[in-house]
């Protein structure tokens, strides 16, 4: 009996899932679409995990984790949230493979909506895309062929850090392209929670390397009624610089709701009238430990040379086209279903 | 006890897929090909859906589906067969995603072969591909960013209603391009089943709005020894209208056995000379509840200016060259395994 | 009790999965990479299996295995390492689908490194890659759309035929490009394990039909302090001929530890001073019966008109440019996790 519990435990913990849809709707000066998205709450996955006690306080453990489109079913299931393998112990974790990025941590920890949907704070790869410098943007959300180092808990305080292989030949050009290190540091007691993180992208072109480096600051402190939260972020890199801070809270409605409201306020540094503000305003109301439902409203409002967008996790539903100067409003009412 | 029990249930009913593979032959009057066919008898697929209860009546539930290809293994793994997010009470069910239009029902239900393998009537998509008009064809199987309502049923009755986006901005030309717009209505009584379904898809360039319109009825009678259907489907659109009519029987050999025929004639009503008709016989012999045998035997007969051939499940399997008049033959003979 | 039991047992053998993560580092003459790769033991990879007893000694299988990068996550999931159905009694077993040619087993078999990672002999293919001819190389380690027949084991022996489909059309020019045929007969007996495989592979252009043939032949002894084993192989094609003879030995270090050597020689037959030599080195210290710790050391040198490399299954670590007479060093270090 014992034997068959633990195996069922096991198979349990080894298959997790999250799923979510909803109505969406971006909208310009100018135009707007609808339309069904897929992980406006938190991101659509599918995901096995495991740790094995190998005895002695060592512990061997492999997570891999896929995105899935609710709405369209359209991408390939990809382990690209996260596939590692880890072994642990009382001096911490060791890490292999392809990872969320320690500095990322604060900017979906700090920000109400978790950096999540129309009304997450967007505030990662503040300079641009991959195309513009390295591998995978100036900040990027994750990164592959990364050893990482998490340390155990010291009175409220814990440390990561991480390193990422280029993976190119020493006599290539720019042979660090695509290089990261992370590292994030974190003190936790009571109701406060803070934590500084810093990330260095090595980019540029495949002849002329390029330093993005990212830095940022959040706290939170848990009233009970209400959790308000700060979080700043700076990125610096290819003579470009932009700052984000985010101001906002949750509050607990009744057993079952809670109220999320942030406000973010977007400072390009090396562009005059090119900065962006925020508001979100959004309500969850669990149906059961497993199922929610959801609803968010989001605007955002951009300087003359400014033409900041509402992110949306849909693959397909394409945005209105921005003009400079131009506000977007964003409404999203769905459901989320862990499994 | 009870538990560990519910545990295990939710567990396999989180898990289902069914796997086939066969030897297929096609063959033209100048041509023919032989090779391994995967879901000539229902298409190898593998998913994973739940069922949450809410209490009140309330549930929630998943459906995650993949296409998988037994002979080559090579497609990637996509959950866009269905993937859905749905709330469901005794007033019906809600559901958010990528789903089977309702209309594409009645297609398969009275077609003895479900439209599938060398034997399967084929009678979606009469008037051409997704190049010629809608994103997906003129009549899809399946859509994406569907929002969908099915009715309870009352007295035998249910009505089925979908709506799926098209995701394009309100300011782009074709702006409705890809929206799709499905309905179903079905009565069951005793061995009667019949119904009736509807689907209108907006398509056409980028530039000019074409719209498609799908009808079909169906209807069986299952008299226990033999289960007769018939099925007439009709599209137009662009110009053009294709009309197919089904007429099909399935009767049980013994305890085991399935005997399958249908007979499906094509009327392209806008070109002359350009009919097509089809007859297909098929034997499916269980070895157990998860596990069949089947054979399928194939003939298509093309008037001058049609080229109609064979449907096989097949990903690398190339159809021999079709001239306008030509016959096309082909057979089947595989195993299927659900697990 | 019993029932539940099974369901388990059943869901259990349904999924099986082997990941691991190495930092690997390759070194020319000129120039060296590093990084981390994914499956430098065995290759990461998930999969799905089981088998259902269908009375009277037949039982029906299926096998999904999807290879799985645990370095980057990024390839996209597809069951093309194997995907077969089968029936079995006592008479043999039938197989259809993709999976691993009969003739390769022996590659894998008498190499210490079962041809993986930095160690591995790499004695398939020996004459090059699909864009020299076949459709998958001139001997590849799998292949599509095949039907294969295992017979049981009569006295320690055991045959194994394999017939794959091109899936052309017979009016095609080179109507056989892609179809394959291998067969691998094998004795086994205490100590002894011996085997001869040979595969015919048609390929060529998209006009002129070309033949592969490959030939391999090993045996292995387990003293118990040491198993040696040798392995010859040839490919013939293309007016071309290449060699490989693998001498290697695995011997046990303790309970948790295994040692393994490896030395292969490459013979070009038909290129003067283009023949290669390949030494390796490697150790396997398992934590548990599912954990193990490992490191490899491997070089190659080149005749002057021989650019050998060493094979890292890294979807991402650029191999180093080598020039020909080079010596290529690899080393490996990582950890391997079976869930």
């Amino acid at each position: 009996m014992q034997k068959i519990a633990l195996a069922i435990a096991s198979l349990v913990c080894a298959a997790g899932a999250s799923a979510q849809s909803s109505v969406t709707r971006l909208s310009s000066s100018t135009a707007h679409t609808s339309g069904v998205s897929s992980g406006e709450l938190s991101s659509s996955r599918f995901g096995l995990r495991g740790v094995e006690d190998l005895g002695g306080g060592l512990k061997a453990g492999f997570w891999l984790e896929a995105g899935v489109s609710m709405d369209t079913g359209g991408s390939s299931l990809r382990f690209d949230r996260r596939s590692t393998i880890s072994l642990s112990n009382d001096l911490g974790e060791l890490r292999l493979g392809r990872d969320k990025i320690a500095s990322y941590v604060n900017i979906e920890a700090f920000d109400p909506f978790g950096d999540t949907g129309v009304g997450g704070n967007g505030a990662s790869n503040l300079l641009g895309s991959s195309a513009e410098g390295t591998a995978a943007g100036s900040h990027p959300k994750r990164l592959s062929n990364m050893l990482g180092y998490t340390s155990p808990k010291f009175g409220g305080v814990q440390a990561q850090l991480q390193y990422s292989f280029a993976e190119r030949a020493n006599n290539q050009p720019n042979k660090d392209r695509g290089k990261g290190l992370s590292a994030r540091l974190s003190y936790a007691s009571g109701p406060l929670s803070t934590a500084i993180g810093y990330a260095e992208m090595s980019g540029g072109t495949d002849t002329q390397q390029q330093t993005y480096k990212a830095l940022n600051l959040g706290a939170s402190w848990d009233f009970g009624v209400v959790k308000p939260m700060l979080m700043w972020a700076r990125e610096n890199g290819a003579n470009r610089s932009m700052h984000a801070v985010t101001l906002g809270a949750s509050a607990p409605i009744g057993k079952a709701g809670e109220l999320r409201v942030a406000f973010t306020q977007f400072d390009n540094k090396s562009r005059a009238d090119a900065d962006s503000r925020k508001f979100a305003l959004g309500y969850v109301h669990k149906l059961s430990k497993r199922t929610a439902l959801y609803g968010t409203v989001a605007r955002v409002s951009n300087d003359d040379n400014a033409t900041r967008g509402l992110a949306t996790s849909s693959s397909a539903l394409a945005s209105p086209s921005i003009s400079g100067g131009d506000n977007v409003t964003g409404y999203s009412v769905g459901i989320r279903h862990s499994f």
